[in-house]
């Protein structure tokens, strides 16, 4: 049995070149602190990974990219590094979305209790409302932080208006974008973005697991706007402490070479895959939970009444991966926090199934997946409504 | 040139187990946290994986073992997890040494700003004040954050007799060992110290850099004694958020399964080889930095008005690599800190030499460094006191 990924924004299967990289960069083991020669080739490495990841996400002259253990870890730096960086604030307010990954909801919850004002801007229907945002731009707005792309929706959220309507309203205040399903898929950058921080992970884009990354513009280094949120050695320029994880860092810059070089390819790609999908989904009755601005790798549907897990195990069952909500939270009951900030219901969002497709997907996958969909949804129990 | 690697204390070479691990696991790419077989698998490998590392750290039932990004991670977990567990304190006093690692000596200092007291027990010629760690054995003790080997000296602090002394006077107090220097070089487990927490890291033990772990006690676990200290998709029992570093943590298990495996063998060879040493040393002169108690892999010495950085430059043109300090903090001019606590005068610690042996050095390794040694002793420019 073929088995098909159809849950890209899960997890990614490791590119061969950076399987490649990977391979290499375990025959340096210097560590990239030491000044002898083996820590020297380590650093040479870590030097040009850095460059090639920093050279995909387009990082203007003189900002930083810190590299971090996950997307998560870049989150939790921008937030609690900008928030804490100051002692004394005269801004407290925070704009979010209501849709957010748990990595930049469960951290503001935190800045919350810590004394800052959280603005969930609703994203209903995949649209952030700009009256919302409108509100709040005033000299008391401290940040932004907010998702380019959703992880379970693919909404694309106007961040480039939003970053620049708050610099100009608090010419201070930072702006984070959670580039995590954005990188290499939407082709934005902090540049074309007006971002002051933007956060990346390796395995979104067929690097390996355990590496993410933090841009930050040359402003925020040079006003000392952000600091560490926990010490040591200081590596990372400071910004960062533990022995950098260099095998997977070389994974992470092979990958976004390649990624970057095949970007409107894969774009391309990426498109008709899921037009397609969509028009087969909404063809057959299903709704699809369509955002008016989308990242092309996403598709996010709703089924008549059939829980989501029972027909994604019916579906792995026969080695075809889908999720039923961000993989992150996946273990856990409660209903998707993205999805009903969409508009569904929690039974909705309850009997949804989200198809994230990488460039590898073929049509013949899509054809194989809509076989044995149809083949659950004529044999699935539904539930009472 | 056969190279020489004398720097096992800031990175060892990846193991061909670990190798051969990371490679079988870059095939499950799969998200531990999703639910169809391509999650399930990694969850699987997962889950091995960690009970190979609590296998080899003798991790006692009901207690969780956390994988981090480094050792300084899980120093980071240990210190702030249980310092903001709670919002009330009604102890305040905390235990550390005056030798600590950065991970553990920086942090520590943020939670001195934060209003807890501080006490960095003196560590002098390698021993640890038993007399000052007994003056704050009471009920106001809220934590002990301590290593169990010294990186720079290889002196062994006995956590045991604190640990115990300091639960017998605060029952509820926390008892954290740096493992990170001491994983399978000394033998000592969370169980043998008595220690509520445990760091250890991958990467010091012929694993890949980029992956840690914090052992947790199963009284703080069921006592929430410890949180994480930034949130999102809740991996890791909610005690650490990021997807995991699959790959990494495959090869931190292999290399925790086989230095189990070997380690007396490879205790005794570390012995044989930093006994010759130091005799040799000794019997040229130099002062050889011995603590009373020490690891068999760590041999710090001083050179006679040689700055360290000249010789460890003069030695890696040779092809032989040694360090001049904790790697983490090399990149700084400033004198070791752990050696002023050991008893240096700064020009004597700005002079010192650590040799950090792993158990694939060999006799002949050190009689070709102690002839390149010889050679630097009698060309290199002395400098003036």
């Amino acid at each position: 049995m073929n088995e098909i990924y159809f849950d890209n924004s899960a997890t990614t299967a490791l590119s061969p070149a950076a399987r490649e990289a990977m391979r290499d960069a375990a025959d340096l083991f210097g560590n990239p602190s030491s000044l002898h020669f083996a820590g020297l080739r380590s650093a040479a490495l870590l030097k040009k990974a850095r460059e090639d990841v920093a050279a995909s996400l387009g990082v203007p002259e003189g900002g930083e990219l810190i590299f971090t253990a996950s997307g998560t870890e870049a989150n939790a730096l921008a937030i609690f590094g900008t928030a804490y960086a100051k002692s004394r604030r005269s801004s407290d307010v925070i704009l979010t979305t209501d849709s957010e990954h748990p990595s930049v909801a469960r951290n503001l919850d935190r800045l919350e209790k810590d004394g800052f004002r959280v603005v969930r801007v609703p994203t209903r229907g995949g649209t952030l409302d700009m009256d919302t945002v409108r509100k709040y731009l005033n000299e008391r707005l401290f940040g932004v932080y907010m998702m380019a792309v959703n992880n379970e929706t693919g909404a694309i959220y106007p961040l480039r208006e939003v970053f620049a309507a708050a610099h100009a309203a608090a010419p201070l205040c930072v702006c984070h974008a959670d580039g995590v399903q954005a990188f290499l898929k939407i082709g934005e950058t902090p540049a074309s973005l007006g971002a002051d921080l933007m956060s990346v992970s390796a395995h979104k884009i067929h690097g390996p697991k355990g590496v993410g990354a933090l841009f930050i513009a040359p402003r925020l280094v040079r006003a000392k706007s952000i600091v560490p949120f926990y010490d040591g050695g200081g590596q990372e320029k400071g910004f960062r402490s533990g022995t950098e994880n260099v095998i997977g860092i070389a994974g992470f810059a092979a990958a976004a070479r390649e990624g970057n070089a095949r970007f409107e390819a894969s774009k391309a790609h990426l498109e008709a895959l899921s037009a397609r999908l969509i028009a087969e989904l909404t063809a057959r009755g299903l709704r699809v939970n369509l955002p008016p601005r989308r990242a092309p790798h996403i598709v996010n549907f709703t089924l008549p009444r059939i829980k989501s897990q029972t027909m994604l195990n019916f579906l792995s069952a026969r080695g075809i991966a889908v999720s039923s909500g961000s993989a992150c939270s996946s273990h856990k009951s409660a209903p998707s926090a993205a999805l009903l900030a969409f508009g569904l219901s929690e039974s909705e969002a309850d009997t949804s199934l989200r198809v994230s497709f990488c460039a590898e997907n073929t049509d013949d996958e899509v054809t194989a997946f809509l076989d044995a969909l149809d083949a659950g949804l004529s044999t699935l129990i539904r539930i009472k409504r």
